[in-house]
């Protein structure tokens, strides 16, 4: 016998199964549906890029991109990579179809070649969810409606129980911007080529404690010691945006030196509000975001879960980035988007999905449902034809049905399968039925069952999952 | 200034447009819906695998299979390759995950290293979407529910208008079985180690004359003329399926050859019957069929397109492959399944949408529209507070939405933006309306317009939508 092929994904990687397929399409569904209500169109561009399209947009990260064989390219000559996020395909997107302006949304998949750690959610393949808009507009409008659409994604997921509430419901977005950073650094007394390795260290104090960002600052990148102690002030402000900002311009150095970045950011939390009554509970304005990646110029966010004031990791981020077009074309386009952390989202949406079958598991087995079969058709054993026709006459109406293969199961073991498989109906059609040309429609929760006509049976069936059979 | 990076895609590669995303996307659902209302659920599984579980799957084509670099398994020592297709990974996934039964759809991406011919169809990356069943079942039981599943699956995309009934409706399925060409073969005398090779002649039938195939057998495969000679009579076999079944019964040696795979095709094509009248209208028994592929087992089928009898083109095939599973475990499992040739289907799906907005164009300007924004709003120059307030009103309503972000446009530039994009409604927030608590909602295409209380703007759009204004 030949020997045999180990069946298993490659590491980093993993199969999605059916029961947490059913929850994430549910999610994209709901997530396209926000972005659609926006105006969005959807693109697609393929998983792998020129690799000089890729290169030198992700800082230290470059180090994590994927490559093809280069033995591949020999009728093409072309080396190529696979893709290590949506924004820097789409900026290429933008470059190649001589687009002006565009608002788009894309569900796909990206590659990272870091050390798996699929334990901790560190994949090497995954989806990535970003919404974007393209064009030369008015200060803060496209940026104050990324930060809606992004709050409208978030509510409408916790939004489907109140364990998804439980779970998703308790976000936060920390906002800031790039410009406003630097001229905190900047009078602080921050050198302008140590702006952006400060900037680093900086980014880290979601994770790290003051002092061992002081350290970093002072010891690894011998940085005066005074300098970062005039940090310490401005980075440690967060909260209310409005109360926030009065307290920077309190600082009459950095107003000077930023005072239309501040003005821009008076005007983002001005338009979020006309949007969003209650705007101050979801929004923060933290000096202490930084984001790693190099190609953001301007406002820039990451949505938090909060518990009790403690920060549970990030769910989505984002923000401006002005001069990325321009490395493909000569006159650049400006963008705003955002990406959502969609694995971590469906980890939690998973979790929440069982909770709930759990919680209605008084007839069910406590399991996510996969399919989503209504109705299954029933016979005596052998009966496998009258199986298969009432079956195709469901299907012609639209009406999502299935039967036992096995012939010579009888009736019991073929109602036992749509139980086990959380089939809500099941429809009998037993050789006496069909000559008074009825169908024995059965309720499995309640146990109830009547005769029906079998031309009425669709609508039989229609109002029965009305009723909430399908639940 | 830095250099610029050249901006397109790989070769074989390409982007795709709102437009025909939209139309795509559109498709996707409607397959989706027939697959779900036979009760598959859905799965995904990582767009590279192990080199080693891709190897030997494919005949000829095996060279066409994609790597990535070597130096990228560093850190976990595997070789891989992007996926050629997704049966091969639904096998593996079988194994991986120790399934006896399962029915699943998937959509995905998949990768051949073609010599790229973008004009001829031929891509180095594009869809496909692949319906199976995997189980130990009575025979054909799951085969003749494969074969309906397409037949509906073509049906619900031809059905979606005039147009896509005319350049989607006329399909045929041609169908046949692995295991009688193999007994054909023998009993018209080819050797067993010319089996395969012969196969692969004859799968030429559907380009090529018989003279051809019948020249490539003799010259270039040293098969005996007579025995050629006897082969023609057979693969010209095809039509109506019991007839031919009847013609192939009518050869005793043949019979006493394969007589089980006969009985096999004979209840197959009376299952397919049983679930759709008019079966032999859209199956064709048809000899001459082989599929390349090597590890189809059973029954194997193409669906093609036909105009006046004359065969269009393969829009999707499968067949039966009950080895597959066992070359990654001990205990393999029967499965059968089909793949949409979805790219083919998806130009014949835009140039179909393309007629049907000509055709609706009156109004409009007869392109495809990407966006589904069901009101734009707009406002006097200025007020953009005015229009993004009553925006996120329709937002948090569920209603798709848009206003301009240039706060100095006048309504009449709006509105033209407004048409520019197909959008149907127009909702206008004037100072005056403003004090009034009104909206003035104008329905572009017939140009009628009336003011509407603002707390009634929702439902007032629904019943205009209800009227047919998203057309």
């Amino acid at each position: 016998m030949a020997p045999k092929i180990s069946a298993k994904p490659p590491k980093g990687t993993r199969d999605i199964q059916p029961e947490a397929m059913a929850v994430r399409e549910h999610a994209f569904v709901n997530i396209k549906r926000v972005f659609r209500n926006h105006g969005a169109v959807s693109i697609d561009t393929p998983v792998f890029e020129l690799r000089e399209v890729l290169q030198n947009k992700y800082g230290e990260d470059s180090k994590l991109i994927y490559d093809l064989s280069d033995d591949m390219s020999s009728e093409t000559g072309e080396k190529l990579s696979l893709r290590y996020d949506l924004s820097v395909p789409f900026a290429r997107y933008i470059a190649t179809n001589n687009v002006a302006t565009i608002k788009r949304f894309h569900i796909g998949k990206v590659y990272r070649r870091d050390r798996p750690a699929m334990e901790r959610g560190r994949f090497r393949e995954f989806y990535q969810c970003d919404f974007d808009i393209a064009g030369a507009y008015p200060a803060m409008v496209a940026d104050a409606e990324v930060l809606v659409v992004m709050m409208e994604m978030f509510d409408a997921l916790a939004d489907t129980s109140e364990f998804h509430q439980k779970l998703l419901g308790n976000y936060c977005i920390k906002v800031s911007n790039r410009l406003i950073l630097d001229a905190i650094l900047k009078v602080c007394g921050v050198a302008d080529h140590k702006l952006r390795t400060i900037c680093s260290a900086v980014d880290k104090l979601d994770k790290m404690s003051w002092e061992q960002v002081r350290d970093e600052m002072v010891v690894e990148k011998g940085l005066d010691e005074a300098v970062a102690d005039r940090i310490e002030r401005f980075v440690k402000l967060h909260g209310e945006p409005l109360k926030v900002l009065d307290a920077l311009r309190a600082d009459s150095d950095l107003t000077q030196l930023c005072a239309d970045a501040m003005d821009d950011m008076e005007k983002l939390f001005g338009l979020v509000q006309v949007m969003r009554d209650g705007m101050p509970q979801r929004l923060s304005f933290d000096i202490s975001l930084a984001r790693g990646l190099d190609y953001y110029t301007g406002v820039i966010f990451e949505a938090v879960l909060m518990d009790r004031g403690i920060n549970l990791g990030s769910i989505g981020a984002g923000g401006r980035y002005d001069n990325l077009v321009g490395m493909f074309k000569k006159n650049s386009i400006p963008c705003v988007g955002c990406s959502l952390g969609i694995e971590r989202i469906m980890n939690l949406m998973v979790k929440a999905a069982e909770q709930q079958a759990k919680a209605n598991s008084k007839q069910g087995n406590g399991t996510i449902r996969a399919a989503c079969t209504q109705v299954m058709v029933v016979s005596q054993k052998g009966c496998m034809k009258e199986r298969m026709q009432l079956c195709a006459e469901l299907w012609r109406s639209g009406v999502a049905a299935e039967f036992c293969y096995n012939e010579n199961w009888n009736t019991g073991k073929q109602i036992t399968s749509a139980l086990k498989n959380m089939v809500p109906l099941v429809a009998f059609v037993g050789e006496d039925e069909l000559e008074r040309g009825e169908i024995v429609l059965k309720h499995l929760a309640s146990e109830q069952q009547r005769a029906v006509r079998r031309t009425d049976l669709v609508q039989e069936i229609q109002e029965e999952l009305d009723r909430g059979a399908g639940v």
